[in-house]
Parts: C-alpha cells; structure tokens; sequence
C-alpha cells in the first residue's frame, strides 16, 4: 500500500438503516457493528468481569476510566490527518492577507497541496502550522472556526464529510463503555482544541474529557469582554511518551483501558496496561484496503512496527478491521 | 488581626449530631449549616433558575460546571497554608540526609520553624520547597506521602487535623450543587498532586476535577515498572490570570458558577461571571475571629482587597462567614 496515494484510497458505504442484531436470548447486542469471533469476545468478556461486583476483577464506577486515541482509532487519518487538512484549508482561507507566505514553508507546500511535505512533518509540523494560522484567536472564535469547518469540508476520496469518517464500531464500543458505567476519554497527539470543537458531535465526549496538544494560552479583558486567546508557543505534546504525561496530568489516576492504533500509542497501552487489576489494552489495525485502507509498518502516518511485534507478549488485543468489523462507517447521511 | 501570630488563631468546635434542618413544607434543606438570609437566599435562587427547564435561565446539566478555590475557600488557609505546613514536615523527615539544608533558604527557615519566611515566600516559594523535597518521587509514591502525613498531622491550634478543617457550609454546598446535576471543580493555586491526593475524602471531588499548580513530570520505565516521575521544574501556576487559563486548559469551556475567598481568585470570578446567561460569583468573606480568623486586605495569606472592593458592582455574592454560617466545620471526630 501507498498510504499517501490517494487513488488507492476507497471506503465502502453502507446505506439505509441497521437492523439491531440480538443474542441467543434475545438482548439487544450493545456491540452490533462488530462481528462474532476473540476480539468482540475479549472486550465483552472485560467489560463484565470490571463490573461482576462478585468477581475479583471487579472495578468501581469511579475507576473505571478508558482512554482512546484519536487518529487512526476512532476515525480515519488517512491519506493525512484531518487536522492537517484543517490547516490547510486554514491558510488559503488566510492567504491573501499574508503574501509572504508563498515563499515560507510549510505554507508554501500547504497552499500548493504539497500534502507529502506536510505529511513528513508529522503531528510537530501539523501543530507548528495551525498555531501559525491561529495565533492570536480566542479559543471560543478557534472553536467556532473549526465547527464551521467541519461543517463543509470534504475528504478528497471517501466524498463525504471528515465528520463522518468515525468508526462506527468504536462509536459503539464508548457507549457501551459508558452504559457500564465508564468514563471515556480521548488521549490525542493532535491539537486539542481542534478536537474538542468537535467532540461532543462526534463522540458523545465532553471537551472536559479530551486530552491532546496544546499551546499556550493567556487570559486578558479584550474590548471590556475577558477571553483566552491562543498564544504561538507549543505547551505540551500529547504523544508517544507524552501520551501517559498527559493522562497522568489531566486524569491524575491510572485508566483500566486503552485503545490505540500506532506506535504514537505505545508507551499509553504500556502504562494502562501495567496495572494492578484487570486491564485491555486494545491496538485497531489497519488492514482493509477494500473499506477503509491497510497501512501499518510503512506508513508515514499511524505508523505501527513495535505495537505488533509485542502486542502478544504483552497481552494486548489486535483488532482487525477486515475480520472484527462488520461494517466500518455509518451509513452516509 | 495580625494573620501570622497563631495565638490569635482560634477555633471554636461543635460537638455532637447535628439535627437535620427542614423547610416550612417539611422537605430537607440540602444546606443545614448557613445561616436564612440572603447569601443562601441567592444561592438557592440561582440553582433553581438553571434547573427549571421552563425558564429562561436553564441550564442542560452538561454544562452545569462550579470551580472552587480551595484555600480559605473550603477549607482553612491561617497561619499559613495547610500545603506549606505539608513541605515543612517533609523537609524536617528529609533533613537528616541533607545536611546541606541547615544553611540553605528556604529550607533552612522550614526547620527552624520561621514560617513568617516561608509564608512571605507565596505560593511560588511553597512550590519550590515542595518541589525540592519531591523531586524523583514518582507520582504514586508523592500520593501516598501526602496521605499518610494527612491521617496524622494536626494543626498548629486547632488541635485536630488539618483535614478535618473543611468547612461544613461548603462541603453541603458541594453536595447540593452536584444534587443537581453539577460537576464540581477545584481550581486552586495549591499543587495539583497534593490536592488530588486528598479531594475524594475531603470533598467526594476525583482528581480529574482537580486543577492546580504543577511540576512537570516524565514517563519511564522504572525496574520493569511503568511509572509517572516528577520532576524539579515548574509546569504552571494555578494563580491569578493562570485561574481562567487552567480552567480553558483542563476543563475547555466557561463554568457557570465560582466561589472563592481572595484576590488570586479575581479573575476567575471575572472570566465565570462574564456570561452568557445565568452566572454566579462568591467570596468567601473570612469575617470571623471567634470561630475561625478575620482577616482580608492585609493579610500575607489569602488577600482580598479588590474584590471587595468591586464584588458590589460585579454581581459578586460576599458570603460573611460569621453572618451567613450557622456552623463553621464539623464536629470533631
């Protein structure tokens, strides 16, 4: 696969409405868009044992906290970050009032549609950007800014909107979660105001519950009215190594459940994963080029080598999307 | 009053079951402990007018979020703050095998007891003693230390624990407010880890709902164990205009209500109270040298200067403790 060759970029829609599968006795399956086999198995098969008050994995509600990355995880990030195309879009929106910028990179390669420049960036360069294109906002004009986005915006090959590129098992598998009793939250390397513009939409995640990275930010009395306004300096990267600083920072307490994608992911399933208690570590592997797109040690996004080579001595489960998944998007709306 | 002479510092107790107040109608009243009168009066009000789903004030549960200061707020801050007299008795536990410390500041004045040093020295200067006393400590580690010291240490004159010098009016206000579909927050200049370390017992709040001053820490992998380690470097101040700040980064959107005692939770109460819709501002007004302290524009701990001066002309509640609380903590266990 040629993760940044958009022409081998297809999904496959489902439309009209989802019968709600049933078990042998006839409950509603929580999980319906996965199908029957180990990886729906051993998700269910936590979920009770954390909430058998009689059992000895049992969880209290108040720690039952599950973390799940974003790109990759929960929607597509393919043939770039969404967030990247943000940005992107961002500049031409910003470029006729800042000549210079065709002559300066990255806005160079972001107004020529450079997407493999960009991409090489990774999520520094992507971060690097958006604050170039967004310093001085408030955060509540950044916020709307990316809601009126997302409104329109267009993957370049799925022909739909990004907002609608979330997975539609993981969409069921947090609400399952929280039905039993768990607090979601979403641990992203990408910029977390970005993503908590949209959170609550696509995710039913408070912005409260989104971790990711950050820049700077400052208070002050603008015009008589008292804002935050975003300041062009990176405070923290949510990613690799950051990604257990970041939980440890804005939960404080150690989750019971991760689930992830790519080696960006590692060092969270490591830290979630190493107890005490019972624990799911979960890694979604990208290998359905028919319905979404297979990538994993190549890629120069959602990059995953030491996620496979270790997930089974570590315990971890590998979800795959062609076999797991029974559909992959919600139908298009 | 002279804030730092603790032979000033008197506390008066209650002892024995409290009965539980009822209204006219006979239905309990979720705040026993204040006094009727208008401060209760105008929180009462205020909770009824963003629950009734038939006014214009109604607020969806979701966004119903309260920030609290926490020194001198909900619990007790004289002579000095509760934190500092934490890092004190670290710094005497630690002294031993630093014998450096006898001729160096601050912890040179930490063991000669000169809490007038340390108390001049703010919050800053209580975060770097306390930074310095805890560096390398992973984060478990740092959390047990403070528990352990809370189930033992004992106020200077109060002669019962710190921990058991919350005040009962707010700890109810906390129940009534989440009674009601709030999620409460503290959002304190302390540090973060110390308070987290003690928030479920002393206020049912869990540390994800804690924001505070911070060190910065590092993930590693410790003797085969995934660990938080914290590092001697400042991350944030929780303080001043870090107030609205910490609240855009932790929480990513405006509470509704905000309750504080001095002049570091001013622009807090700014930013909370500055809409839209239904808001409320509270100070705590620490008028009461009988059953607690009385002490404001002059004091090194907990100054309040401008928001008295301004609470009139802001909308902002002044809650006197000595009028509107019937009772100051609860009764010694």
């Amino acid at each position: 696969m040629k993760p940044l060759d958009v022409r081998h970029f297809a999904f496959a829609f489902l439309v009209g409405a989802l019968p709600l599968a049933t078990d042998a006795a006839g409950a509603a399956d929580p999980l319906p868009s996965w199908n029957a086999g180990p990886a729906k198995q051993r998700i269910v098969a936590f979920v009770k044992a954390v909430t058998d008050k009689a059992g000895k994995d049992y969880v209290a509600p108040a720690d039952r906290i599950a973390v799940f990355d974003n790109d990759g995880t929960l929607w597509s990030e393919q043939p770039v970050y969404f967030q990247l195309a943000f940005a992107i879009d961002r500049v031409k929106a910003l470029a006729p009032s800042r000549p210079e910028w065709r002559e300066t990179q990255p806005f160079k390669a972001a107004l020529e549609g450079d997407v493999k420049t960009l991409a090489a960036s990774g999520e520094k360069g992507l971060l690097e950007l958006v604050m170039a294109t967004h310093a001085g906002n408030t955060a509540d004009e950044f916020a709307q800014i990316v809601r009126d986005w997302a409104k329109g915006a267009t993957h370049p090959t799925a022909k739909r909107r990004y907002v609608e590129l979330v997975y539609r098992p993981m969409r069921e598998l947090l609400d399952y979660l929280r039905a039993n009793g768990f607090k979601t939250y979403i641990v992203s390397g990408g910029g977390v105001e970005f993503l908590r513009a949209l959170s609550w939409e696509l995710y039913g995640i408070p912005p409260e519950q989104v971790i990711g990275s950050s820049v700077k930010t400052k208070y002050e009395v603008r015009d008589g009215r008292p804002v935050v306004v975003r300041l062009p300096e990176i405070d923290f990267i949510d990613d690799k190594a950051g990604k257990p600083v970041g939980i440890h920072k804005y939960i404080g307490r150690k989750p019971i459940a991760a689930f992830g994608n790519s080696d960006g992911d590692f060092e969270m399933l490591e830290y979630v994963t190493s107890g005490p208690g019972a624990r799911l570590g979960a890694i979604v592997h990208h290998d359905d080029a028919a319905r979404e797109f297979a990538y994993d040690r190549d890629s120069h996004v959602g990059r995953l080598a030491r996620g496979l080579d270790e997930a089974g001595k570590r315990g971890w489960l590998v979800v795959s999307m062609k076999n797991d998944w029974k559909i992959v998007f919600a139908p298009a709306r």
